[in-house]
């Protein structure tokens, strides 16, 4: 059976791994943060799953915990090099300085480049969120997608993320990966044996596949065929080719490479609500559109109609109580760091083990 | 059969019937030349086929051509109020707003209330483009489709759009709607008798559906489902909601609502390159992006594979060779405004009508 782990102590353990590592504490912290706020969402593939890679990418010295970010802003705009520091950390600094720009100007934009992984981009959108403001979270990623008409991965499925405040009601999150599907529903197909829809991906030789392990050989699509890949296109513009990081085939893989540094790209723009009606008028005309869509008559076997970021709002408040349950590869590599820096994987159980 | 159009002549027909309605020359030039560019480029959806109800929405004074767009620009913000005036004259004057904010600030956002149908959103792009600019525009309108597990239309098939400049590449041109398909691919199906792939529409009680009539009685559906619903919702947030437009079922149809202007909203932002790195660079690692996307494996059956735009321009290229051909009752109705304003439509002809 699997531990079942309270969020709070899982993100000490984690953020306390980090730092045993050489991590600073409050960059520690962050990182830490995103990756048990994407397990109580429900993002499990972005969650303390990533603990590992993170690690070992920064015994590698494929990460760098000192050094400098250097931002350049100028007006609205600021270039952010990002140092090659995590991606989280970097994401925190850009958010900053979206924050800082958007109050300033009313409109902000942050470029940057020479980042890593950054976690999930509701971690950005929420704490923007939080000061009224609405943020534009785009980020590319190593290639899983191949164009349209085309064979094998060129294209990350480079998320695009916009996030809103209401009133009443949680708010507009908008997180999607531009991909049909994430790959993990594909690895679960074959593992269950089970085949998957037409659309969802391709066989190695370019060709529609509804066989999982043929998907798996071959590339997961962009969602809603051209317009995905036009979507995943214009983020890795922005993120990539814009900022001076890596695009297309220059955002390296994380898994696999183990001589460049990712140079990952992102971008943001916020937006100062102030400056277009009262932050108040505004929540209250985003309550109206959100009750007037739940209010819908309901398609047979629906029971109520979502908006964006609310089913995992509602998942993070059940997992605060019932804790997080890690699949057990994930609690062997986060038990073997333990080990190697002295810390008890079983101090962060939502209810502490009996002895056996 | 049907008669084939210069695209020049084409224009200025339709502008000439817009002046003779009484439109300023300058606006009507406008909303011609935006017309025309659709048919040109293959969007027929959005081409000279609207003339007919744009001149029906003026004679009924729900379209203003007279009084003034009221802007406020604060920084690199500008709210646009576009006094109810045709949605292409409103759209370039908010073109206007972006360039001049981009220009002077690096970035600018444009949020703009009291429009129509402004075309497509290519239009704007091609001009942004033509002055080194990222440009991405946004509109909402009326509602088509419904939201996730909705069974009626609440939400508008809202355009996304976003234009780049390359180098020796033709630009990346993405101009999406939100739907899977363009209602008008439902329409041709019932036509020829033929049915529809599932996920293209639900019909009237929300069901899926392969039924081309049933389709068209129901709702087109979002792209990849959730998440084209949620698209389509920061794109009306963004243009509706934050502007003081209409947003949902406040945005009024242009065929049905004849007591209410439509409130169309827009929202524009603009980037200026050169803030990033030197432009002719940016076109550098624009056009590297592009060889090295078109140069990727193809799948079979597949020739070429296309970057966003791309065959648009082709399109354009062509007919303006060889001429727009149109289905016979857009002939029909812009010769009976010919006949109103003493214009011959056969004078727009490709090559001159021979006497039968």
């Amino acid at each position: 059976m699997n531990g079942v782990y309270h969020y709070q102590k899982l993100e000490h353990y984690c953020a306390a791994l980090l730092e045993k590592a050489g991590v600073p504490g409050a960059e520690a912290t962050v990182i830490a943060e995103s990756l048990v706020q994407a397990d109580l969402r429900g993002v499990d593939s972005h969650g303390v799953i990533r603990t590992d890679i993170y690690l070992k990418r920064l015994k590698a010295g494929m990460v760098a915990v000192d050094g400098e970010m250097k931002a350049h802003t100028d007006g609205p705009v600021t270039v952010l090099d990002g140092g090659n520091h995590f991606g989280a950390v970097v994401g925190s600094r850009a958010l900053e300085l979206a924050e800082e720009g958007t109050k300033r100007n009313g409109v902000a934009v942050v470029g940057v480049k020479g980042s890593n992984h950054f976690g999930t981009c509701s971690y950005y959108l929420l704490k923007a969120i939080a000061k009224d403001m609405i943020l534009l979270v785009l980020s590319n990623a190593s290639q899983t997608m191949p164009p349209t008409g085309g064979v094998r991965p060129f294209i990350g499925t480079n998320p695009f993320a916009v996030g809103v405040p209401a009133g009443r009601h949680q708010p507009f999150i908008l997180d999607m990966a531009t991909s049909v599907v994430a790959r993990g529903k594909i690895i679960a197909a074959a593992q269950a044996g089970e085949s998957i829809p037409l659309g969802w991906a391709i066989d190695k030789d370019g060709n529609p596949t509804t066989d999982a392990n043929a998907a798996l050989a071959g590339s997961v699509l962009p969602v809603g065929g051209a317009k995905g890949y036009g979507i995943s296109m214009f983020v890795d513009i922005l993120s990539g080719v814009l900022t001076g990081a890596g695009f297309g085939k220059y955002v390296n893989n994380m898994y696999e490479n183990w001589e460049q540094t990712q140079n990952v790209g992102h971008f943001f723009i916020g937006l100062d609500i102030a400056r277009f009606m009262p932050v108040q008028q505004f929540k209250d005309r985003m309550d109206l559109y959100i009750d007037e869509i739940k209010a819908e008559p309901k398609a047979p076997g629906v029971s109520e109609i979502f908006i964006p970021g609310e089913l995992e709002h509602r998942m993070s408040l059940e997992r605060m109580k019932t804790g997080i349950v890690l699949p057990s590869r994930v609690e062997g590599e986060l038990r073997f760091w333990g080990e190697q820096y002295g810390l008890q994987l079983s101090d962060a159980l939502l209810t502490p083990a009996s002895t056996a």
